[in-house]
């Protein structure tokens, strides 16, 4: 696979010039500033993306992936790491988002911290980082900064958006928000609403950073510290529920970590225990604290039946996109029924869908993870789209 | 229902003196110390416990109720307060657990903070709170200092054990440990081993509570603090396992608290957010953080097979005790496959057991909550025990 940030840039897009670890960062909202569901408005502002593949000549083989709530724009070949891309599998040459055929877009949500605007970049009035001056975003404003991304690049009509969990909601907002800029929508594991459950856990992993002296109210990286033990237990707290039970016990059980007996003390004495403060201890050198508060807040606020009267159906009036809807069995973060109420949203619109749940014990990170029902539902669903569209390569 | 603290002690019983929010408070382990899984040896120590009822002329009519993780020595009447007991609806005059019938006696745990000994209670030897310096113990030790607890009071066999939860650990620990002590052993919701998923959760909440600058490595009595927000937020993510997905979304779905509209901020805008954090701060109020770190760690540590070569029908070989396992359909924490292990470690040892899942929406919690068809099954089992005994009040 070719390790260049990106593949192929058309001649005639006018690629900015700063190019690093964020992979291409374009300012937008420029002219007129983004206008944000809270009222505010955003911009200049930057956004951090990467492509793969070539646009064809009738800039109608775009395929825009969302990322889910830790993610990046680096589905595929992140850059200076032997690690792979979190959609490895699924993005490349001869893949399901074949990138032979499609051109893959993938941007860093609004508010994240891998190079888009967000709570740790600069606020241009106060020349120090945003932190709690950030305004908070909604999935539509996330889905609002792509289409100016979109329109920079060129491109008035997807082929497909698609992403798995919050990536998921981002599908869905785009092809409501947006009907007339994507063929096709491709929510997986996901929800048109955020359950109160799930709205539990992030207030769990919210409160967990929050008590964290290293917060700073928000200001942390002004003080230079961060509040690593809080958003490490955030994390803990939050990897337990993006696997599942059965998952748990195939890879830990309850077996000891690097010892025969217990220690009859707090050490990690269980494999999943350290599993745990490995994620933990991990992620916090690669996520800020304070966009996993803007980002599972945006979560939280996302319910596409409430922009809608109550009424999902009403979201999806009249819609030409065709969906296609997935969850795995044992996913319980979005579990089936979770995916079931936009399908029943969708067929009482009348709107094309397909759905399908696949079998997995893999719990929710199933839709990361090499499952082959999923890559051949998906893969069917695309080849169909593509023959209905005509889509020439 | 009488609101002594004591219905009534039998007069021979050589009752302590002291007497105050804890109940009774018995030294025990004055002659012999209680020997640890740990190896350490723990004497005297103190036992907080409390009786309802009658020991009847041939002391055949007691029930040992065992506590869950933070319940505490009062199911019914708990002193100085309007609250109700945890188990205010079984435990009473005329009801499941009739004290007009029987004796019942429940015992704050060792490793507990309602009076018992542990790590907040003086450490004789330093005269300062144990802290860390108290032992690692388990579920078998709690038993161990629960059978000494029999001995004072003169009771050489329960009628039956029975707990849900941690409590329903204990109630097996009991039957196998001691088969010869109890007629009857009713494990509620509980499992034969901590599952992956359940000792990532108990992790989450320690890690949570040992990154409290205020923890001050678990000597934070001896500073006159306590760890607050770390305590408050183990226990909003242990609460979150109590309940069911559709429990939360009955209770509270999306529903905002106390404002017509989101704030675009980081309060708690939802219901499900104020009521968790709620939790997290009465929890702090009543319960101590080290005790949690003691008991949750009692129960990762419990695995019935592992004491028994790997195999779980070896700890129920040969026994004479009548089980009752008892577990609840949207149990996510102690599912269902769990009560059904312990159901068939008892039939490969052609153990007497009765087993039922009761259709229940209310999670983990229905336990301790008025379901008429679990109170109907426990009350049709203890009435079969009590007839093949012929028990007679």
């Amino acid at each position: 696979m070719d390790l260049s940030l990106n593949d192929a840039s058309p001649a005639d897009l006018d690629v900015p010039s700063r190019q690093d670890l964020a992979g291409l960062v374009v300012e937008l909202g420029v002219e007129q500033p983004l206008q944000l569901d809270c009222g505010a408005r955003l911009g200049p502002f930057k956004m951090a993306y990467r492509t793969y593949g070539q646009l064809n000549a009738d800039r109608s083989n775009a395929i825009l992936v969302c990322h889910a709530l830790t993610g990046d724009q680096h589905p595929a070949d992140p850059p200076h790491t032997d690690r792979a891309g979190w959609w490895e599998r699924m993005v490349g040459s001869g893949q399901v988002l074949d990138t032979d055929r499609y051109f893959v877009i993938c941007a860093n949500v609004l508010g994240g911290c891998m190079g888009s605007e967000g709570p740790k970049e600069i606020n241009p009035e106060t020349g120090v980082p945003w932190g709690l001056d950030f305004p908070v975003i909604t999935i539509a404003d996330m889905v609002r900064a792509q289409t100016l991304l979109l329109d920079h690049l060129g491109i008035e009509k997807l082929f497909c958006v698609i992403g798995g969990s919050m990536g998921a909601m981002q599908a869905l907002q785009f092809a409501v928000s947006y009907p007339e800029r994507t063929f096709a929508s491709v929510p997986i594991a996901g929800a048109a609403r955020h359950s109160a459950q799930n709205i539990g856990f992030h207030e769990v992993g919210r409160q967990a950073i929050m008590a964290d002296p290293d917060w700073c109210d928000g200001a942390y990286l002004s003080y230079g510290t961060k509040p690593r033990r809080g958003l490490a237990v955030a994390r803990m707290a939050a990897h337990i529920t993006y696997l599942s039970e059965e998952a748990l016990h195939r890879k830990f059980g309850r077996r000891l970590q690097d010892r025969k007996s217990v220690t009859y003390g707090f050490d990690a004495d269980f494999q999943v225990e350290s599993y745990l403060r490995h994620q933990g201890s991990a992620f916090v050198d690669r996520f800020d604290a304070n966009s996993y508060l803007y980002i599972t807040r945006a979560m939280d606020y996302f319910d596409l039946a409430a922009e809608h009267g109550g009424l999902l159906a009403r979201a999806f009036k009249d819609t030409p996109v065709r969906y296609c809807v997935i969850s795995f069995t044992s996913d319980w973060l979005f579990p089936t029924p979770e995916s079931r109420q936009i399908v029943h949203g969708l067929n009482a619109a009348a709107a094309d869908v397909s759905f399908c749940e696949i079998e997995t014990d893999k719990g929710h990170d199933a839709f990361l993870l090499d499952e082959p029902e999923f890559f051949a539902v998906l893969n069917g669903f695309l080849e169909g789209c593509a023959s209905l569209k005509g889509l020439k390569v």
